[in-house]
């Protein structure tokens, strides 16, 4: 038992009634705010709650901010603390506060414009996508490839390294890679969204750089708010075991990351790009 | 082809590539409004954008409104319009419009509460938990019961009905089903939280009764979310194929719904409750 799962008594129906424990999911609400300078003044806002595993709570707070281009890059970043260090949080350990640099280019209207654009615009796909370009940093290029053999690797080599953390079944993964198919980084929660913010938030003190020249491997589905923070943190390639969305493919197609889908052992579908080589 | 998936082309990478079509589940924003009276005075407020599957959505933003606690039983509603019938939207056909009767019990200012409730509070499990009661309406009490042998019937039974609607393995569902594992109805979406309000919006016109003698089946995980809109609905049962949360389990056990979770062909495990009967 740790942060991630706790055992709680259950019956288990079967063949026999049996009596005993499951690992199951821990499941809390994390409150993500951001104290910025407005006119030499300090203000603080909350910014989101967010259902998500316990752990790597500084770098979801951190990718969060980037995948939703609240900052454009983790140098506008001061601190980042969890707990309730300032404030009247009801539960310190639910909470991080993001503190941005007095220096950093920020709008605090921009919030207001954010949450605008999140939950008024895009109400046709048309007007979604323009809003993402918007949001999209122009990157420098990236020649990433990777071989078709490579691609049908990934899910066998995820599972060998999602057994080291998940004890459930209940979690989500996302997974950086390189044109080996070797997994660079992992990680999980029980929101797939989340998984991504933490795996793009712990690069906030190495930086941006490798994940320009990575894949990202989804346990899931593809969908339009993933493939949307894949593209504002300018990932080239984007693999899901599950399939895409509509939405998805054509953000891929917009944004020109080459999208995978339906990835197993030894099959897999491209809906979009040319960075897949064949042998 | 139909309003829920589109064929997109695609290469299909196996022991040969095949160029093909691949159907692919629809994903699109729907806007829902609400507008009600205020000192006499019409007022409308756009309350969410969701990514959904086109489809119900006139049930979909219904059944939103009741399982958010928004509206306490449908009578509230004296229409719900698709499309842009007022106001300026940008796209007709993704906007749901739902005006309120004028005698309609509703504290405009309970959306704003609503909003903060579910933005700011929250921050523990044990406020989520207290926030739920408050919305939780005392129901009648049920004596819905259903066997373990019943139950492992229900996976497959699902199934069945699931063929005859998706094509594309990217849709959630959310089912009903009575004592004899019977499926009463189904709706699927991209989002898990759309299926169940697709299927809690299906009943606005025959009421809500029914619900509290049946059980709640969900394709996926049983997330804390997904359990609050059940215990709002006053649905006494809920089986999931995938596991439970932690704070699922917690709701579970405040609100005494009887949990099952990994329910599979032949085994399941019951996380809370009395109502499963063995045989």
């Amino acid at each position: 038992m740790n942060d991630q799962h706790r055992a709680v008594p259950i019956q288990k129906f079967g063949s026999r009634l049996e009596s005993t424990d499951d690992f199951v999911t821990i499941e809390e609400p994390l409150e993500i705010r951001i104290r910025y300078f407005d006119k030499r003044q300090i203000r603080e806002n909350s910014l989101s709650v967010t259902m998500r595993t316990p752990g790597d709570d500084l770098d979801l707070a951190c990718g969060f901010l980037l995948s939703e281009g609240i900052v454009k890059d983790y140098s506008q970043i001061q601190e980042a603390v969890l707990g309730a260090d300032w404030g009247d949080a009801p539960s310190a350990e639910n909470v991080v506060s993001i503190q941005l640099h007095e220096g950093a280019q920020f709008d605090p209207d921009s919030l207001l414009r954010h949450f605008y654009t999140t939950s008024s615009c895009g109400v046709c796909g048309k007007v979604s996508l323009a809003t993402v370009k918007v949001h999209v940093p122009s990157h420098l290029p990236s020649d990433f490839k990777i071989s078709a053999d490579q691609i049908t690797l990934l899910p066998n080599n995820l599972r060998n390294r999602q057994m080291e953390f998940s004890k459930t079944g209940g979690l989500h993964a996302s997974a950086l890679f390189d044109s080996d198919a070797k997994i660079l980084r992992v990680r999980e929660d029980v929101g797939r969204h989340n998984a991504l913010d933490k795996l793009l938030g712990s690069f906030r003190e190495s930086g941006l750089e490798s994940l320009r020249t990575s894949g990202l491997l989804l346990s899931g589905r593809a969908s339009f708010e993933l493939l949307q923070k894949a593209a504002i943190a300018g990932i080239p390639l984007v693999a899901s075991i599950g399939p895409p969305s509509s939405l998805a493919i054509d953000l891929a197609r917009d944004q020109d990351i080459t999208l995978i889908g339906f990835l197993r052992d030894e099959t897999f579908n491209l809906y979009h790009g040319e960075r897949v080589v064949r042998d």
